[in-house]
């Protein structure tokens, strides 16, 4: 076991090979809407200016190996990490008293905590909340000899997005696995393909029907006269991840039935109200295109103000206000969002002090507390002497960790060797802005090629993140849950050389997996 | 009745209405498929190199109106269509007396032929034939005071392309017309919109369907040791149509679970051979991404070979011989390819001399044999003195004329009041070159807008015409009908400055139908 089943996957391609790979999988993806609009760098401006033109999302070639006993633990934890979010949640002077020591060193922080403070001076119009959630993890595999283990990247409480796009990867790599029907060729033979394709991938489904819930749960109109009701996407402007949104919005209209309407965060103060003189504050949608209707906003989905960069102007925040003051049941509540800072994951996995985690699972089984507390990467923080202090400043034991800022939206990790002298060289006041987390080890002989969305081919040595989809709607005044499912996933590989987020030497592709 | 609807429609669109529409219709086509690869006018290959973009394929923003009397009509004698010209293919005879009129006029008909008498003088090694046809008609409306007739432009016998894509546009209006759901405002509200739909669209099923039928009919393997089978897609260097194309491969894929293969014509002769040994001439097809495996060819579907530009060289011409003279079902044969010429439509629509129609339709009732004809828009020769020669000098009766090449692939129509002029410009014998037609006429104030495949949107007055599917399988040598079938259609839209084909400056746009 352990990753010994790395060393000689994904089998070769011969140049025939690789080409009927790519050109199939670049069809595939354009047939089948697995797509992004170019990058800029890609496409100019000027060449495509009413930006009609579409490329492949970035793919890997092959499916991914996974052990099944990390994707099965991921699946199982889903549904009590949405439980766990929400229970934080409802807690606002937990969550306010952490806030508390971040606002001096995060603006974005800050500004959203006011938000919510005002929201709450007025009274919260909607005390149901929405999660759509992501929980990312790695297969933490030290050594070939280990069993590899399921350890927690970050957790996702607004904008978790690719789910559309990553049933896609999976459906192009199941077709493929199974191509031509009777023969399949279309990979050169590997043991790991042998009657295996990947596990069914209900992200669409799931995320579709966390809001549909949401969109039911509103109930009748609050308007008078009462009004259509509608869900509203809100998105921002050059979005080129488009599509991944648009497979939800079809699965809620064709499914559900339900209109659905996608508005840039620029233009919700033109386009939404909230009528003064109606103390249920309805949020009414007013279509530009239809002068003479209106709709009622039963739920906003935020696929926008997640980064500081969303926030351009003091009107942004304007309009994050105005949405958040709304009867509209928000996915997600500026609370919510602040939830999902790293600083919440570093507290949950403190081994010193109060057990937060049992506390906020008080209604769950010990057992199951502790397979979630087994999913926490160890991390510390620096703002006193201690043990994290300790394991920062011995390049021994630096060796084995991550220095990340506190700050969100931030980038710009240490890594092992680095960390002690970085921190020598800034003050020690400074050190409470950053966290110290352990490596999580991935499989070090995993690999893969993947079509990039400029159509480069590229292969190498990857590193796999696998994310489990739920979604869970409560009501923040008496904490009961509403709706808890998990389902649905997404594999994201990125090329070794790439700590964070895609860059143009390497690549960071939408993948699927195979279970071993 | 008449052409009166067309006059307030489309309904009128504020800018508001326009950016909605276009921005809908542009994300729908991306997700859904709708799309072509950009021509390299709009994308340079040095921007692209790798081919990976694709853009919208040129749709309407809003369905056309359509007779329904025309449409009805169009579908119920497809399959009479399909029966008359599978019944002139089997008389080699009759074909061969008038293509032997235009072997000096035409290279490319020549060319046809020889391969067709080559094969014939070594023996068929198929009787079965299969014909995936499209019948284009226009709805011809002299006047709004009388009905709508239904008017044959012509009939293809080879490549009938479109049906992948055209089954999507269908979808499409149909999706706008319902959107949101319950409560529809994607168009402004219009008589013709309400509870109104476009019929449905089988295109991509009757045309799957009949390769499958095809397929399943070739056999067992003629092989020796036998071999697994396919569906070979003979397709286009260049092909920018490639997604209407693979909307049957995955049907055939999904639906009928048949292996098949996309193949470029210039590589059929380094991937696909005939066993010299094997009497039966199996066509076995060696995938080059699986060296190892072979498939036999049930049935070659040829998007490609339709045009004198598809061959390049005396090679593909050898190609083309190879395919023909193989075991494999080709859809079409070098026969049933030269039926579809525009000389067999003119010489059935003869009003003097003997009546071929109702022989070869020796079994269809007279008043059927009727309505065919029908459709046909009266059609003259010139190669000798007579009715023809006499419409065509006279400047009154010309007017109401077009002046065909006979020669296929040729283009460059005369019209109208240039026809007597241009024929005696010309010597009197080149006159047989030319067939003239009368004018069909649509509806003269027939509108609507497109957006092209370059972003580019235009309205304005078109010319709408509209394609019926129909598939047919027939044994060559006793003349029976396998399979015969009917569905799915084409709306073809082009700005009314536009005679042929799609050009830069106007628009030729896939579109559909609402019928009244």
């Amino acid at each position: 076991m352990g990753d010994s089943i790395y060393a000689n996957y994904p089998p070769p391609l011969t140049p025939a090979q690789k080409q009927y790979l790519v050109t199939t999988i670049k069809d595939w993806a354009t047939q089948n809407g697995l797509l992004v609009r170019p990058a800029p760098t890609f496409v100019p401006k000027e060449t495509d200016p009413s930006g009609v033109l579409a490329t492949n999302a970035p793919v890997t070639l092959f499916p991914s190996p996974f052990p099944k006993s990390c994707f099965d633990e991921a699946k199982a934890l889903q549904t009590v990490y949405n439980q766990l979010y929400a229970a934080i949640t409802c807690n606002e002077e937990w969550v306010g008293k952490i806030m508390e020591d971040l606002i001096d060193v995060d603006d974005f922080i800050s500004h959203l905590w006011k938000v919510h403070l005002s929201v709450k001076k007025e009274g919260y119009a909607q005390s149901l909340s929405l999660g759509l959630y992501r929980s990312d993890y790695m297969a933490h595999t030290p050594s070939t000899a280990e069993k590899a283990s399921l350890k927690q990247v970050e957790f996702n409480t607004i904008s978790s997005s690719f789910g559309g796009l990553s049933s896609l990867v999976t459906a192009l790599h199941t077709d493929l696995l199974n191509s031509p029907p009777g023969n399949p060729i279309a990979y050169p033979s590997h043991p790991l393909f042998d009657s295996n394709v990947p596990p069914e991938n209900t992200a669409v489904e799931t995320l579709s029907a966390g809001l549909a819930a949401a969109h039911n749960a509103y109930g009748p109109s609050k308007a008078t006269p009462s009004l259509p009701t509608c869900i509203l996407f809100l998105v921002q402007e050059n979005e080129r991840n488009t599509f991944d949104q648009l497979a939800l919005l079809r699965q809620l209209t064709k499914f559900h039935k339900i209109p659905v309407f996608r508005l840039l965060s620029s233009e919700i103060l033109d386009h939404t109200s909230i009528p003064s003189s109606n103390p249920s504050r309805p949020l009414i949608y007013s279509p530009p295109h239809s002068p003479d209707s209106k709709f009622e906003v039963t739920t906003a989905y935020l696929r926008c103000f997640y980064a500081p960069t969303d926030y351009k102007s003091e009107r942004d925040w304007e309009a994050r206000t105005h949405l958040e003051r709304s009867a509209a049941i928000k996915c997600p509540t500026v609370l919510n969002q602040l939830v999902g800072s790293k600083i919440v994951q570093q507290v949950l996995a403190e081994t010193d002090g109060p057990d937060h985690l049992s506390s906020f699972l008080s209604g769950t089984d010990s057992n199951t507390i502790a397979r979630v507390r087994e999913t926490f990467a160890p991390q510390y923080d620096l703002s006193s002497s201690g043990r994290g202090r300790e394991i920062a400043l011995n390049l021994n034991t630096a060796m084995n960790h991550v220095l990340k800022p506190q700050r969100e939206g931030g980038g710009n990790n240490i890594y092992k060797e680095a960390i002690p002298d970085f921190l020598r060289s800034i003050p020690e006041s400074e050190w409470k802005r950053w966290i110290l987390m352990e490596l999580i080890k991935p499989p070090s002989e995993a690999k893969n090629v993947a079509l990039r969305s400029d159509g480069e081919v590229l292969g190498g040595g990857v590193i796999g993140e696998l994310g489990v989809y739920g979604t869970i709607l409560w009501d923040q005044a008496d904490g009961k849950t509403l709706h808890n499912e998990q389902g649905g996933w997404l594999m994201r590989t990125k090329a070794k050389d790439v700590n964070e987020g895609g860059v143009a030497t390497g690549f960071s592709s939408l993948d699927s997996i195979l279970l071993y």
